[in-house]
């Protein structure tokens, strides 16, 4: 297994410190996304590593572990990017094309460790899938946050908040599923169309620029 | 492991004759859905059916033909559903409400199956791949019917056709990757709220019946 194959560009498993750690994370993204988390050892990634097959004992309590921390420096990362995106938004059409852009775009770019994040999550224990469901409630808010304001504006046409919200999130979280980075269209262009899609489905009076 | 864990009440598997393959296909969805197709041996989905541990290669040639097998039934059935579904309907906009409402539906009421063929299908060989992609290819042209007659007949806003048909397939496949039976939505609200969604993103002036 060579450390690397599949690993996303750009991924923000590569800003981890120290090395090894990271080393380790993306080692392990690399054989969860092929092979899925239970057929996965703690030897494969210590030795995708390129380190001794226990290595991942020094850095990490267990294999588990090592799944929940991919999941928090994931979701920690795509949060950071979509509450940048629409902090540089105003009103809540900009802000919502913001958003979705930023998020589909996310999980384009961040393809693999994004299908880790949501195919794997089970595999967590439960006091982990409970915090990195706090994590996932702050999109949800955000979400949440612009519909009502949109709605309440006369922005959008919102119907069943909740079930808007659950389909906005799932139609980008889905992009990391079928996006191929070699594929016909760029994460920039996903996001572009998405976040249009989006817009029409709220009944906002808006087009692509 | 037990047979019919988390299996999908009404699933096309059960009709699949004789015993022994449908038992075996079952068990082999079982085991792919919660610890994944690499982690699941043969003799895990022999004994998860009930029988012994070499009976796998009485029926089928491989784990990947286990696989291909559960991916061509599952196709198949959704298929035909969706066809049912649109062929009742007149028109664009209710056979795009038909369609969506099935094919969303389908994925809530097979969420384990689904999830096995939509997250696994990458371990198939080349070719099994490229069986499933012929098939996968009939969902296409039909979302590209329904979009190209509704944008002619004027019902539709279609700017990018094929953007528009990968993200309506998506948004109704990611339902089996969020979708819980127990949760708080049925099957039919999750395809009546999806098809709303989807008309009012083509612009198309219809309302929940």
């Amino acid at each position: 297994m060579s450390t690397g194959q599949g690993q996303d560009p750009g991924s923000p498993l590569e800003a981890i410190q120290p090395d090894a750690s990271r080393r380790l994370l993306i080692a392990a993204v690399d054989s969860f996304a092929v092979r899925g988390y239970h057929a996965t050892t703690t030897r494969d990634i210590s030795t995708g590593a390129g380190l001794s097959p226990a290595a991942v004992y020094v850095h990490y309590r267990s294999k588990a572990d090592v799944l929940q921390e991919i999941c928090l420096v994931g979701h920690d990362a795509v949060l950071t990017h979509v509450r940048e995106a629409v902090g540089r938004a105003d009103g809540p059409v900009d802000q919502m094309r913001a958003f979705v852009s930023a998020f589909a775009g996310w999980h384009a770019v961040n393809n693999t460790l994004a299908r880790v994040i949501q195919y794997e999550m089970g595999a967590l224990p439960d006091e982990g899938v409970a915090e990195i469901a706090r994590l996932r409630g702050a999109f949800d808010r955000m979400v949440d946050t612009m519909l009502r304001g949109g709605a309440e504006a006369g922005a959008f046409q919102v119907d069943d908040l909740p079930g808007t919200r659950l389909a906005i999130l799932s139609l980008c979280i889905d992009v990391a599923r079928w996006f191929r980075p070699n594929g016909r269209r760029t994460p920039r262009s996903v996001g572009a169309l998405y976040a249009q899609l989006v817009l029409n489905m709220l009944g906002a009076d808006s087009e692509i620029d």
